[in-house]
């Protein structure tokens, strides 16, 4: 299973590519930040967010996709702009007819640590550590941005593994 | 000139294009409100909405667009979806190739009342005289999102004539 996770924002917008099935050792394909200028127009902006990420769905032909779910309490100056590109993002697997899934950051820091309360570093130090590179990925938008492929492949296996489960337990009843 | 403004929303989104010249009256050509179902994902909502826009853009092909600017003092519950679906209108107008403006709610409201804290009843009271309609467009969405188109063909103008003027002297100046 190949998946795109996008930790989205408008300055920077981490993206992350990550090949796995659940329970077995994920395979890092490409990350990327797309940036876009402060001081460029809104509708420029989110533009080339939508141009660089339907390119990237289109060169890596992910399976589904994963965006970071967007809170308010973060910076409120910054949070519209945040919830823009997340809602850029989310567009953009859509359009190219995939699967997306949101999380919020506990469930992609709880995937991957352990712990819905870890930190940045940590979570850098889990992707670095579970995609088995020699350097951490940087910047950290992108560290996050592999997190949330990461976990959208666990997660899914997880599912998988529970119908299947439940799937079997119906069959033994049924004989 | 023709402007297609948009109120911004996820469960209803306005839709309204209007045809004016700066300090003429203005013409209805239509409005919408594009409806998406809370009950769906959220990748198909903004598919859906995308979609729509689009469509109506096609339609009308209006000269540029003008797109309520959101603020996070609204409904924290809502708020995300609200300025995601922003995004998506801002984008749909920058796709399109066409020049995008955001405005304030009190900007628009100072537009079409002269008051920049009117109430809903007040700005669709005045979009329903300022277009000669025979009946208030309903719903508030859409009224809302006329404002809109009326206030950027209006400011559009102020900022011409203003353009102008200082040409002029310019002009005379120079003499």
């Amino acid at each position: 299973m190949r998946v795109l996770g996008v930790d989205p924002g408008l300055t920077r917008c981490g993206v992350g590519v990550v090949e796995g099935l659940p329970g077995r050792p994920c395979k890092l394909i490409g990350y990327y930040v797309v940036y876009t200028d402060p001081d460029d127009d809104i509708a420029l902006r989110l533009l080339r967010l939508d141009t660089e990420l339907a390119a990237l769905v289109a060169e890596h032909k992910p399976e589904s996709v994963a965006v970071e779910r967007v809170f308010s309490q973060h910076n409120v100056r910054t949070v519209m702009g945040t919830a823009q590109a997340s809602g850029v993002a989310v567009l953009a697997g859509a359009r190219a007819g995939l699967p997306v899934q949101t999380y919020t950051p506990s469930e992609v820091k709880a995937a991957v640590t352990g712990s819905g309360t870890a930190g940045k570093a940590q979570v850098t130090s889990m992707v670095t550590r579970l995609l088995g590179l020699d350097a951490p990925p940087r910047p950290a938008d992108a560290a996050d941005a592999l997190a949330l492929a990461i976990c959208h492949i666990w997660r899914g296996g997880t599912r998988a593994r529970m119908e299947a489960a439940v799937l079997a337990a119906k069959r033994r009843a049924r004989r």
